[in-house]
């Protein structure tokens, strides 16, 4: 049924709502649920039924006129469009407190993705572990540890001025995208997907919540 | 200039895009630039012309035909939406690696924003200090603090069953919003503003462009 390529150019905000679709569907996988229509998911797990629909659709048929979707077979081919149907190996750089709890997380350490090293450049650092047992490297065997461990995915959790670096470091051991929670914007970097996160943006989105809710009044008009 | 009161309903998408504008103009107001075209921004930023336009027509007429937009008024307006025209105070639940992080970070002490206290109820942790000296306090000291600082947002770096009970005493506390890192989605609570933040969303969006991007051959038709 994936009977088309999935299209060149597919917003955030889809494949956010892919992954939301695909917990929904292991949650019912779980449960034994054999078939589920978009406005049950819809309901039950706060989805847009359209929404579902115009999403799945960008890939292909997916639904069963009058019968819905089939839990499993959706489940198995949105893990495929999500490029989840292996797993992918992720290195942590930095092992301050943000590298460490990113490396210890279960998010990071979830179906489909596994950390399997924390790398720094602090002597103090390197040959520690973390608080799941994972080995603090330094950051010089990195080109050796990605090749041997077939690392996809670097996280940056370094500061601003060693990120260009660190960028060009993992590019050229092999590595194929990069998540940076620096406080700097990574420009695109050939032959690296990179996906900026900046967390100020969610206090933000708050803080708009805040105002617009009526924690003032309204301005004048004019 | 505000002749229209803000929507009831906006995108996180179109928040996320003001903050990304508001950044922009910052950069701009600070370099003494005095009126910026959308086609100006979009060049210098990599931001999109019609959608600059687009989103901020649900606010208002902000820009002069034929001249732009005048960075210093657009850049107080834009902050004036988004609910950053006065500083708004934070509190970080849980002083483990992710807490501290955050409470440290950059980011959650920018403009806009300021974290006052760390809060534990672990008593190894209680009355000791963040790198960038915070004091960790136990959170039975929470609802006095949170009033006698007017705190607005609460972060939760807590277990997943921590999560539901702090949202309570948060509430009871007087504070409006939360920015949630535990690995559980907070329903809606009456009175509050809840962000549920899901870093595995980032690395699943990474995942699937390294998909589409051809780490393996397309599959069948069918």
């Amino acid at each position: 049924m994936l009977d088309k390529d999935p299209p060149e150019s597919v917003s955030e905000a889809t494949t956010h709502r892919l992954s939301l679709l695909l917990r929904s569907l292991r949650i019912l996988d779980g449960e034994g649920v054999g078939t589920v229509s978009s406005q049950q998911l819809a309901e039950r797990f706060g989805l847009n039924a359209a929404q579902i629909r115009k999403d799945l659709a960008q890939f292909g048929e997916f639904g069963i006129r009058g019968v819905g979707y089939r839990v499993p077979d959706l489940k198995e081919k949105l893990k495929w469009v999500l490029g989840l149907d292996r797993p992918r190996t992720v290195v942590v750089l930095g092992a301050g407190h943000l590298g460490q709890a990113l490396a210890d997380s279960k998010n990071f350490n979830s179906e489909g993705f596994k950390v399997v090293a924390l790398f720094d450049n602090d002597r103090r650092k390197i040959g520690g572990r973390s608080r799941t047992d994972l080995p603090i490297r330094d950051i010089a065997e990195l080109p050796v540890v990605a090749r041997a461990e077939s690392v996809e995915i670097g996280v940056l959790a370094i500061p601003a001025e060693a990120v260009p670096s660190a960028a060009v470091v993992l590019r050229n051991a092999g590595v194929r995208a990069i998540l940076n929670f620096a406080p700097i914007t990574l420009a695109p970097v050939p032959g690296l997907e990179v996906k900026n996160v900046d967390l100020t943006l969610f206090l933000e989105n708050l803080s708009f919540r805040l105002a617009a809710t009526g924690d003032r009044p309204r301005p004048k008009r004019g």
